[in-house]
């Protein structure tokens, strides 16, 4: 069968005789490889153009000098007009140290790259975003990465954008470095890997729980990994109503507890010592007794397959949901879990059914906050973006392989970010006040653009087809890597 | 008369009862006018666009999680190939901390908005080169601009670009902002303001000595400024052979020489003192001793007119140069200059002859430098690029009133970085090998590609025209401001 350019048959271009394992690692494989050439094939993902018109040449003399002098001068005098008069009104900078890229761990400053561009293609498709990546160095004289170079960093750098999306920062340098940031700068501060990932799974939870009729504050819910994201997870499910004493968590030395004197004696991991005191009361030890029973599961810790065990799965309650959120490759693969009895399973991967990515949040949540110039993003306005996610899935319906809305659907994003918008109105954070109506216009028209510019490019070979033999030179290496092994 | 879209007409569009000193103010006044209505209109002037196809949604799955691993790990691997697989091979960061933005001194951090995405357009219109404006806060705890904030800073963000412009940073802090970063960095630094302005002066230079017929090695150059663009023209000048014994430069205190204990006393100012030391050996006090026989008068200094005295160019020896580059407003207008006997005037503005401006420079300097993925901007290759601005212009013939291309000129940029690519690699910065034709066609190719793009997002009004009612309105306000005072 030959590979299609959108690539919607790949799974029907591998041999019959691919076991359900070798096809999920066909995948991860085709996927990597393809990116690889791809990456080299267009020299990185995304490029600076002009927004204003060129009408001639005389032109320079209102963009550049002498005619620019009135914009410095007027933004001099009230630098909040900074947000009209230039790009930043729409601009992110997406910030790492690439200490934990994905789940490859620390691959050097600039290994970042290649994330924080697809980060930045994804805003502006999905948000009508613009975005830079700003992949940077936070290592101090001794060799550390140190979170007080990074927060010195971005508060330099923001009287150049309207917001800062931090990225992939290990913990627990990510949480002071969010913290002090969301604190002391004047523009949105959100981390991804944290409040993203939180929102977006809430969104999924709520949803899943509608399908198999439990409530939010009387579920069981086991989170595995306490990561930057994890942690997050908890702290929004419980401020949507999740009951923290149903709540077990685990890090990598077993369940967090009052007892975790570890957790307690390093006080750069607050963060975790309040789930240690909130959660737990029971001070259960291991996955298997803390599974016995519990409605969900929320593991976002090591790639898998093979970190959460079937055996685990087989203890939990009827109709349970699992949300396994590991990149690349997720902690158990979706058959697998479904074959121990899950009954709802969600991944990170677009390549799997119910995708909790944090794709689904960043752009409808910074173009709501960039619409009306925001100062910050409240976990209420997060709590609103996950609400807005789940109620337009189950307007359109929901059940246990659909319970979310994918990137594809036209309307999600502007939807996400009008009820973003408003909240940043109602929580008084926002520097200008607009209608719903209005928001939802205005990011439906960015929104719209992004997509007809990038076809347009496309169309008119702005941007190159890849060529089909690629595309099927990749498939075959991937075939001859996966039956070899 | 009606004023034409591509503003080749505004002159004529001004009451022909004004006096070119009017005619002068009002084409000032137009420019900054449109620049603050235009600016708004379009919310800034830069946007990021994918450079990468989307062809069906799954391609997030190559660009995104999980394909792009393979890009995060082979550049962790080899940190060099993040200039292949990103957009950081053709990607430049023009930073500032908006101290000394064109003619309007200190604008505070976002004020220099305006002029650093100014600079990103003409990037990416005239070189072909992705750029983002960085404008920082380079203020310490004591409230002082302080350059190691900007060294640090910079040399953190590095991972991410391909090069750095430096622009609008104040003296003295620019000369050690510049020579410590060319230094440690592995990527070309290059400060506009001052190799810029010295390449594109040095290359204007060239051809106007080639008209009166005299040498550089010969001429008698006063130096009028004595900042950051002016005491690095003085080098540059003398590195391609200009007799610094003929020279003399003046600060606001006066001319430099062997005895200016204040200059000597202050060690940030190194970069005068040796000037003071090399220069003007008989010690002349004044610009009316000075500019006696005169050949050349290079003024890099406040905003005119009225700066540069009519007597002091009576002065000048026969078939004077006199370059007046303050931005916006040169220090005599070029009127007023002829009238007191200069033979060829040049300014640093696109609606006069002859202009003298970075614009024509760092486009092809620094495209030629990513090019060839240099690690640095060599005085020889800036030298190359004036060389290569001169002959061009040469070629196409010389005359008082057209001593240097325009921007406008088909075939300036991808000859000026085809000869510093060739010049890196001769030097020995450069990280890749290339032929002068391979660069030139790369250079060509990125450039034809700009322009198209930006002529299709017209035509296509993804890029709006400006309502002609707007230009109409903007005239009228002008002719009014102008006749009322």
């Amino acid at each position: 069968m030959k590979l299609k350019s959108d690539l919607s048959n790949l799974e029907e271009c591998f041999p019959e005789s691919f076991t359900p394992a070798q096809v999920a690692k066909a995948k991860t494989i085709f996927y990597k490889t393809l990116a690889l050439e791809g990456h080299r094939f267009y020299g990185g993902k995304m490029q600076t153009i002009p927004k204003a018109g060129v009408f001639g040449f005389n032109w320079f003399n209102v963009w550049y000098t002498p005619g620019v002098s009135k914009i410095s001068t007027t933004i001099r005098d009230d630098n909040e007009r900074s947000f009209e008069l230039s790009n930043r009104g729409n601009l992110v900078a997406v910030v790492s140290d690439s200490t934990r890229v994905l789940g490859d761990g620390d691959v050097t400053p600039p290994g970042g790259l290649g994330v924080m561009e697809g980060k930045a293609f994804l805003m502006k498709y999905l948000g009508g975003i613009d975005a830079v990546a700003l992949c940077i160095d936070s290592r101090n004289q001794k060799g550390e990465n140190d979170p007080e170079i990074i927060i010195d960093l971005v508060k330099r750098i923001q009287p150049s954008f309207g917001a800062v999306n931090l990225e992939d920062i290990s913990q627990p340098n990510c949480y002071r470095v969010l913290d002090v940031l969301r604190e002391e700068c004047d523009i949105p501060v959100w981390h991804d890997d944290q409040q993203g990932t939180a929102c977006v799974t809430l969104a999924g939870l709520l949803n899943a729980l509608k399908i198999v009729g439990k409530k939010l504050s009387e579920v069981k819910i086991v989170y595995f990994g306490a990561g930057a994201a994890n942690t997050t997870c908890l702290r929004l499910n419980v401020a949507a109503g999740a009951d923290p004493e149903k709540s077990i968590m685990f890090d990598s030395r077993g369940a967090l507890h009052k007892r975790r004197k570890d957790v307690e004696a390093d006080p750069r991991f607050y963060r975790k010592w309040e789930i240690c005191m909130k959660t737990n009361p029971e001070g259960v030890k291991t996955m298997e007794e803390a599974m016995k029973g519990a409605d969900v599961l929320i593991s976002v810790s090591t790639p898998g397959p093979g970190v959460i065990k079937p055996e685990w799965i087989k203890l939990m309650a009827p109709k349970s949901i699992v949300f396994v959120c590991a990149n690349p490759v997720p902690e158990i693969y979706p058959y697998e879990a479904k074959e121990a009895g899950a009954y709802i399973v969600g991944t990170g991967r677009g390549d799997f059914p119910n995708q909790i990515n944090n794709s689904l949040g960043f752009p409808g949540i910074l173009k709501g906050a960039l619409l009306v110039r925001a100062r910050k993003v409240t976990d209420a306005m997060a709590i609103a973006a996950a609400k807005s996610l789940a109620d337009f899935a189950e307007k359109r319906g929901i059940n246990p392989d659909n319970i979310i809305a994918t990137m594809e659907e036209p309307g999600v994003f502007p939807n996400e970010a009008a009820d973003v918008a408003q909240q940043a109105v109602k929580d008084g954070v926002s520097r200008v006040q607009m209608t719903r109506e209005e928001a939802y216009r205005k990011a439906k028209e960015d929104i719209d653009y992004s997509r007809n510019l990038t076809e347009l490019l496309i169309k008119e070979s702005f941007i190159k087809t890849i060529p089909p033999e690629l595309l099927e030179k990749v498939l075959q290496k991937t075939i001859e890597e996966v039956s070899r092994s």
